[in-house]
């Protein structure tokens, strides 16, 4: 049974593995304040070129995302998202949970338009009845989104002149952020995307590690972040485990090489997948990708491969998903595209 | 430089990161359907005597409280615990940041009294406006408590009955559990544990993993609790990290035997301190240790052990915690009595 | 200058004064226990011929919104609601910051279609992930919407037919319910409406009263709902202040006549406006009269007149509210006519 | 029967009822932007003396202590409160449900003492561990206390010197503050209190008014006030309710005039009830009065009078609580003390 599922299907690259039994027995202290992850956060912020940021480990995607949009919220402030933004829709309410509503903007193959986000704002506060509202305090987005797609150097810049002209810090969910750096012809590098944004995360569970998510605020956290870390359930008593993963993923670019790996292994794919004359759902440049087949392929497939039923296209065809990852093996590549 | 700072010095069991390697690159589904945490329930359930109930892996202490705690509470109900209760003091709020009170009761040595429960919850009934108070919807205590202490079973169904009467589920914080169950003389076992609450959970991250709680729901979950799992982003992509660390604990009785090891050690020193003269601020069974030196003794230890300056006891007096756990070794109790 | 701005422009129906000073020094104990309210409830549940049901005096409009919904969900639960709800854009986040998100379908005139209601709970739980977003637990409408359209008996059914099979209540929002009740050709009658729901409200505040809505469970209240009141900050030391005023309002069907009296007004309007050639935004049998202007007109209006500006049509045009009340003079209809 | 139960018996003062019925006609725009609401707002400004404070006016007191602590407290935070504090044991965890802990200090007659609030931000900060505690963010203080015992001025100036160094604000809970201020021998006065504190609150539901508190910010309110005080509830549609009546209580200083009112009564009381050899719990300045009963007298009382059980003193004796105020009538007085 081939598997293209997802991106977390297998455990961790052997070198962390490694580094977790050469570590195991020094005896370190708690909370993050342990040598792998002060070392893994210097090393973090070189790669960023962000020497004054600051940089916390947590744990995992949903964690990561309620736990800096609660920080930087007001009370009576919400977080502008697209309506397919990860936190609008797949988090069971987590933002809500904290007392904050998500605002939702259109999406276009995932991503907000700043065109659009700027008509929004002065829409609201056009409105005489805004302060009846729920005030926006922060936009969210993802690169690369939910639908396997990037914005561009452009787009980002015009979207942050947006935020800092309302005063709104801008966060981007980065739980693929390996997969979009590596992804042919993006402009955006991560020192380019840490002068972009306020706050932004590099996600490990997806890229490489077991779990992790490295939470860079590219100026300074918002005041007590370590409190908010611990309220959220997010403070992990032996930190080492995070700080180990991270330190070793920005040791010799660890972290870009295995993403590239992925993003090589979705061009394979997608070049086989299209020369056999099946279309593209989205053409997107990032390891997800996603292709239109009948409902007969769709049925046969089922039988020999894990993967992601995406949408409904039509009475006779759907849309899915084939996710590559760090760990994908080109001969399974292979395999797939004999099976189409 | 020794270190008894605490029981989370270290990694993980070396069994456990052998079991990391040998799965590392099975492709498994996330989210707690992977084999490893299958297995790990069921093994868990097995130990317990607990056929019916069920388990849910989740990943740090403070987080496991507010989420099983969230999950039993209606809105206009609280908690009960200890002044000295984990949730009361140590988790910066994470039960308020869910909208529920704190009620607490008097500690003995950091256990509440079956008796002044129920004077509390007569009183509360029996005072004409307790409708404008904080209904009390459950109860929470710790074994070991935060000081080290163990309730007796006779306690335990003693507190379990008014919980029954009053129809509050009874929730057992186990960090710790593990040292509580192999500590001499006690008469609390793992199934006789799960025959006296509703919830409990068996702490991995001072017990042997890098990681881990294991939450054993006696009966039934809550509703939804895999949703109320997710938002409060205690949900693992790699369900996997906790259950191999789980299912390797819970297999030919590590978890026992590790425990096993930590009461072992903590009594060697015990009755090493105690021969030398000191005084103990505490007789704990567990493996957290208590004592009273003096100023100068504090001051001198400091250069040489790593420990935790518990409270002042007189002006010349301090009580310290040395904590032994699954890694401590032999000769650093000896190397640490010979510095007293 | 006339105002047709809201149907909250004046104090209290006069004869709601009157009772207050004929029972002003009258001692009555606090928090709803006074005779007033306990007149209130009885008079009011006979007027919706629901014996067994239970009654709440609350004082606003988006206090009892937040105060019954955080009383029906669990932690892990929304509530449906049009996108144009009031919940859903007009209340400053309340139901967010209880914890619940607002999960919306479109809009129709204001209203949802029970046809759409079904299609997104068969799509919801035919989604594979569906336990990993917030779950569906209560409906929200409003009668009238907040387009001053109604619902049909017809339509209620099928609405509450579905929250029936699917066990989420039915919560009807009557901010302006006798505006509804008294509307031409309606087939909802105030013991229909509490045959079709599981609670609604019957609007005080633009209906006669200076402030108070009375919230209605047809069945039953949820279990310690005076302390979710409390707690919400719903519930008023001197409960007689909405006690007096709902016991006059269903005294010799007081509510039902001064209703009857806004709708007779709005349709002298209507009738007035289209008769001198204006187009209608929506043809309301209610009291909000919506009518399209030209941008000069607008303009001028404004010096004389105040009324809210709904929406822009074209360039040229735009959409104008005009509200009828208890208290709407038949003069000032004429004034207005001729200013149009 | 005499009833002397609670300071909210009976409604409002005639002079506001006057003013009802006067002003009802007059179209007034909602929200709080009526002219009386203007004037009130006005009025109290300069009262206190506080030409650059805003006012907010909310509906009642466990609302706006809610509303108030949430707006200032970010979310890491918790507000400081004696055990005794309302918000601490008598509002069904309001506080809780917006996220905040509240933080006890023991009580002292229902006071906090400056003393020993410096002691616990000195050994709150001490502790090595603090940010994995609430970070207290706010100190919240009773005047008069539910105790009916007053701060001097001296003791406040304490209290707030205090939280000036912390950079904690100062929430006055003055929900009988009247009754405070017109007590004899205070030193605190109008001006006085709001030079010392940076919030507080005077009391109109418990001191003449139907409802409503008068929220006084000596400085600036919180960003968005007014948009918190809609999600919570506490934002009136005719906001002419409030305004009217405390437009009304400070004309003509009707607020203070009242208060001494309740006062002179008190003290008559008092004067009355220990002449006859009862003892006083608590030697009250305010219109609370606590005296020590043997149980067959109050078994024998309670036939012919309202009032409140406080506590029990011994197995023969128990504490009760009288309250007048702006309503008590001196015959009402002279029947209860002929009973005892």
């Amino acid at each position: 049974m081939l598997n293209f599922g997802c991106d977390y299907l297998e455990g961790a690259h052997e070198k962390i593995l490694a580094r977790f039994i050469e570590t195991n027995m020094v005896k370190e202290p708690g909370y993050g304040f342990d040598q792998y992850t002060i070392s893994a956060k210097k090393k973090i912020l070189e790669a960023c070129e962000c020497p004054d940021g600051e940089v916390y480990l947590l744990v995992g995607g949903t964690q990561t995302n309620s736990t800096v949009i609660d920080a930087y919220l007001n009370n009576y402030q919400g977080v502008i998202a697209a309506t397919t933004g990860h936190i609008a829709c797949h988090e069971s309410g987590a933002i809500e949970a904290s007392g904050h509503k998500v605002l939702t903007l259109p999406q276009h193959l995932g991503k907000i338009d700043a065109a659009e986000l700027k008509e929004y704002l002065v829409n609201f506060y056009g409105d005489e009845t805004y302060e009846h509202q729920v005030i926006p305090g922060m936009v969210y987005i993802s690169h690369p989104t939910e639908y396997g797609t990037l914005y561009t150097k452009a787009e980002l810049e015009a979207i942050y002149d947006i935020c800092k002209e309302y005063e709104m810090p801008l966060f981007v969910d980065g739980a693929r952020l390996g997969y979009g750096l590596a992804a042919e012809g993006t402009d955006v590098t991560l020192p380019g995307l840490a002068k972009l944004c306020d706050v932004f995360y590099i996600g490990g569970t997806k890229v490489g590690a077991l779990c992790g998510e490295a939470v860079v605020f590219t100026k300074k956290a918002p005041k007590f972040f370590f409190t908010t870390v611990k309220q959220h359930g997010a403070l992990l008593a032996k930190g080492r485990l995070v700080g180990v993963q991270f330190e070793t993923l920005f040791t010799d670019d660890l972290y870009m090489e295995i993403s590239r790996h992925a993003i090589k292994m979705a061009n394979i794919l997608k070049a086989g997948v299209v020369a056999k004359g099946y279309k593209q759902l989205i053409d997107s440049p990032t390891n997800q990708q996603f292709f239109i087949v009948s409902n007969e392929k769709l049925a046969e497939l089922k039988k020999h491969v894990s993967f992601s039923t995406w949408e409904k296209v039509d009475e006779d065809h759907t849309a899915i998903r084939f996710a590559t990852s760090w760990a994908t093996k080109e001969e399974d590549i292979q395999a797939l595209l004999e099976l189409l």
